[in-house]
């Protein structure tokens, strides 16, 4: 993920400047990444605090796992850098606490645990189709190696359209093996070798059917979504959760 | 559509009340057709103008034909009747005159040149995914015996994203065979029997693909967008046009 | 379905002539019913055995229901009259007996439960697909009017493709809310209005998936098998069971 | 391709023993790759003959470009190997050559231009459909780096139904802006980024639609079809030209 967003912000140099990139272990970066990421001008470090203090830094990406997530992002935060975080292992406590640093330093924070714009397209869409369809079913489809179902995706956008009309599918009679989640929106959960992750929302009304999918075979398909954090990190000054309120 | 719309106020009694039905030639009614609606409780008249007066009239729902169209929502709205058209054949000038007569008489009018609620979602989603998708095409899919191609909902849907995203495609290098309609949307049209009116349109992003799909089978997708015009006409003093305005 | 039949047999006036229309209770026939078919040059009667007497008849197309199907194909067969059966409600000691009767008199019968042709096409590509793909999910979609899941034709594909390969699925590890039939195939159950019937059956392998849809939307989707099955029927002098047996 | 291939018989060794790699050139292969293949056992070579002298091979899988693929080939066919060949570059003449080889040697030899199983099952199966379908269109979907259109396989699709089905799409009367191959079928190309390769064959009739479509994501999808021809020229003294001849 770290090495892609790399390679985003360098093929996007009119727009952006990459200044550093910073690894936990160098150690455990093999060579020839290295020799790659030095031939497209970009040294590697291992020293964030270092790093945001001699470099001139706009905004952090903070692409890393939950346990070093929270305490480099309040370390950019406070040292008066935007911060745009990947992450999905914050707390609510430290999400609180990075919107308290924000708002006392009046310095913008985006926090995206999904990078997908069209899966949140989807989500939005998705929302708004159920104001005017009584009636809808998920099918989220995704390679046979995810154990887990349904999806986190499919849950969050069954709640999206749950929390805008109360009353979907209530009128539904059957009652048919299916992951419910919130208002009765059956998931249906498709585990085979040649997919990657999709899914399907569709809404049923008299004579007629309206589906949203989304497809995504790649993670180059988070890379749109960081690079429209990283613009409009540039414009808050405030802490923003969910890439969905800036799209 | 007139009998489908007939027996659509009916079934929403609760809401709505359908105090006349009126034909242009009673004569060409079939009496087993004039026997179900006076079943139903509807007497079947060819006098417009006798019954807008006689009765308690609050909406004209008009679905006849670019002949009659105009003269009967002007008489309607002249009379201070609020009236929801369907029908595709106005002129710009008589939208225009139309216009002018709910101005003065402070009523509203809704004209839909299309009632299909889902269709015009797939073309408000449209617009919005064309901000951040660059590539789009649309595939739709008709019946054989529709002979004209591409198909106007296609068409308008194209024209959408292209007032939304200039640049759209671009950078598509490639010119393949089809329809290109304004900003270089293709637009692929496929007739084959078993279709009836269907379209796909699908934006494609690195390492993903959003799309949004309408299907339609039957003239009864119609009914809600009359329902919901019949609604919001209620709810206005000014003449709207296109269904898209109060979705 | 018996007026379509009849309405498709005079559509095809070049290769069948339709010499008899029965139903079994006259009064129930509509008026204009009756019109439309005396105008096509068919004259209902509600005397089966009277017609096959006296008209020249070479096939019976069956299409009653459960009470009446087995009384009406003996009397043909054992006259000699070959016959077509679109009832399901044979049992199998009916089918064992018309079996007999159709040996003895040399007269062909073919018995389809499920008269189309692109959902027994479905079936077959299955099965064979197979024999080359380790796993696979079946998902349906039907109107929100049916209330069995899963569907007939759903579980039949199931059974079919795991005649065909014992170990399909076998290495699943999952167990999600799905209907499971034979081998573990899962079964997918949509139910929502704006569908009719529709049916996927989706085989993954290592980088793609294989995916074969029938789509019907109407019940004239049975006419041309009806047509195949009459023109088969008068090459035979067997019973054949399933459409699948001459397709 | 190569690299795959060696990764993929290793992993079935319990079928298949890998007993050795050859490249055209090893200085091409970067180290990292040369000491991934040797902790699998396998030491590169780029000396095919002396190779097939001195390890007991019983089948050569050719994997390289037009240059080499002839002289590689019958080398191996005349020292009594099987090969089985994946080149798509071999001239009329050549194949020819290659034939007289294998029938003068009794060496089994296939050669398969396309490799995914799953495409030519689509293949089959759309040439079975138009014998009970009298329209049909392909449509295909492939990355937007793809500059030509329509792809080969939609040609090699087309061109298969057309023999089957030599009537079929006969009765069309509209003319619409697509690709038209051997009789009548059109082919609509989509060229977007976020796909990789795919292709719908959909067959149309009345009320009802047969769709078979094929999604390809990744070069890995060619394996199983390597693996079958593997196994399938162990049992053929002959040449065989297509993975249709073996499925």
């Amino acid at each position: 993920m770290g090495k892609s967003a790399v390679q985003t912000f360098i093929d996007n140099d009119q727009e952006f400047e990459l200044v550093a990139g910073v690894v936990r272990d160098l150690s455990n970066v093999e060579d020839h990444v290295k020799e790659e990421l030095l031939a497209m001008g970009v040294q590697l470090t291992d020293n964030l605090r270092d790093t945001l203090q001699r470099k001139q830094v706009d905004v952090l990406v903070e692409l890393t796992t939950a346990e070093s997530v929270y305490h480099n992002s309040r370390l950019a935060l406070e040292s008066g850098i935007k911060t745009v975080i990947g992450a999905t292992g914050l707390s609510d406590e430290e999400i609180a606490e990075l919107d308290k640093i924000s708002k006392r330093h009046h310095v913008g924070c985006i926090i995206a645990p999904n990078f997908a714009i069209g899966a949140i397209l989807m989500m939005q869409f998705s929302q708004k189709a159920s104001k005017y369809f009584g009636k809808c079913e998920i099918v989220e489809f995704h390679h046979d190696r995810k154990i887990d179902a349904p999806s986190g995706t499919s849950v969050k956008t069954a709640k999206m359209i749950a929390s805008t009309n109360r009353s979907i599918n209530s009128s539904n009679k059957t009652n048919h093996a299916a992951t419910k989640i919130e208002s009765n929106i059956p998931i249906h959960s498709i585990r085979l070798p040649g997919f990657v992750a999709h899914q399907e929302v569709i809404f049923g009304g008299v004579g007629q059917t309206l589906t949203i999918r989304h497809d995504s075979i790649d993670r180059s398909s988070f890379m749109p979504g960081i690079l429209l954090a990283t613009r409009k990190v540039m414009q808050t000054e405030e802490l923003i959760y969910g890439l969905e309120q800036i799209i």
